[in-house]
């Protein structure tokens, strides 16, 4: 079954970053040790190092790439609704971000507790990545406010809360459960209009189209 | 300096905690040892024994001391506001949990990510204490749609939707920030409140007193 790294490469990377997840979830970041890792992938220690440098380095690159992948997949949604309304467009990131995460329990888990494991310059990298995520959502808080769409007191400890009660899912939702991914998203949308739209304007919102 | 264990037990199990909470939370509990714990607390490896049986003992004890508390004080607020109605109930709720937590970002951390580290009877002990914390504001939640004051699609949702963005503070305020833990809580209850209130209702509701 040996093969040489050229071939297995990737495929290997593959596997240590879904060892890694599962480990440092089950055990914490500072608990789970390269020997671990290795038995779970299937190798030896030695050649974990043919594709991480350390385990830092394993550890930013799970994080990282799950901000990559947010970005990636957050760029289609908001592309598709550039042209629509404040509501429209929160509609539309409440509904993505709702359903993209509640399928990485793990990585929304450790991107939030391994944060304080993190080398100080992958620390500030990722918390950038985090700032410029929020924003995206402030942004169309913003827009709605000055349109007149939204009421709402602070930008900032609005788009926190409204992000916080979203990512929430993942500590109680089973796919197994009486709820699927898109009704849980539809109650959030809903509470979340209705918290920032006053009435009047959110049934005008929904006859005008 | 040496004391007997008589006269100096509560005072190093309160120092014991006090190490335990900050080394869980900066390391994670699988990572903390009992020498740092014991080097934390400036006493031998062996003293710790006097007070705590075991690594677990003091994680449940953590978890457990912060729940008991939360209950302890719920309770106060609760017999204050008991003859009031659910609009003003749930405002009293979202000022304490904004206000308890926002000062305890450790516990609530280690609340959440180390559930995973409790052996089983312990785990059902605190999922089963947090479940009963959940129904009180469900209770809330329930009595005002039940009067029709609150427009609610499904409780439990709208609960763990309401408690996740409450306790999502203690990840961004700064007590030199901007905002009073007042400041937050009034946010948040205005958000809830515009969440499951129509508008018509809530300026009735407010008029009333």
């Amino acid at each position: 079954m040996a093969r040489t790294v050229g071939s297995n490469g990737p495929k290997t990377m593959e596997a240590i970053r879904k060892a890694g997840l599962k480990l440092i979830h089950e055990h914490g970041y500072e608990a789970m040790t390269l020997r671990q890792l290795a038995a779970e992938v299937g190798v030896q220690v030695g050649s974990l190092y043919n594709h991480i440098d350390t385990k830092q380095d394993l550890l930013y690159d799970l994080i990282k790439t799950h901000m990559e992948d947010l970005f990636a997949e957050l760029a289609k949604v908001e592309s598709k609704s550039a042209d629509l309304g404040p509501v429209e467009r929160l509609k539309a990131f409440i509904f993505f971000h709702v359903t993209y995460h509640i399928l990485r329990k793990r990585e929304v888990f450790i991107g939030a507790s391994e944060l304080r494991s993190l080398d100080p310059n992958h620390y500030e990298d990722i918390v950038g990545l985090r700032r410029q995520y929020e924003k995206r959502l402030m942004a169309i808080l913003e827009d709605g406010r000055a349109q007149g769409v939204f009421q709402i007191t602070d930008i900032a400890v609005a788009a926190y809360g409204i992000l916080a009660m979203l990512t929430g899912v993942c500590n109680w939702f089973r796919p197994s459960g009486r709820l699927s991914r898109e009704d849980v998203a539809q109650v959030y949308s809903d509470m979340v209009m209705r918290g920032l739209v006053p009435d009047a304007q959110l049934s005008a919102t929904c006859t005008l189209r």
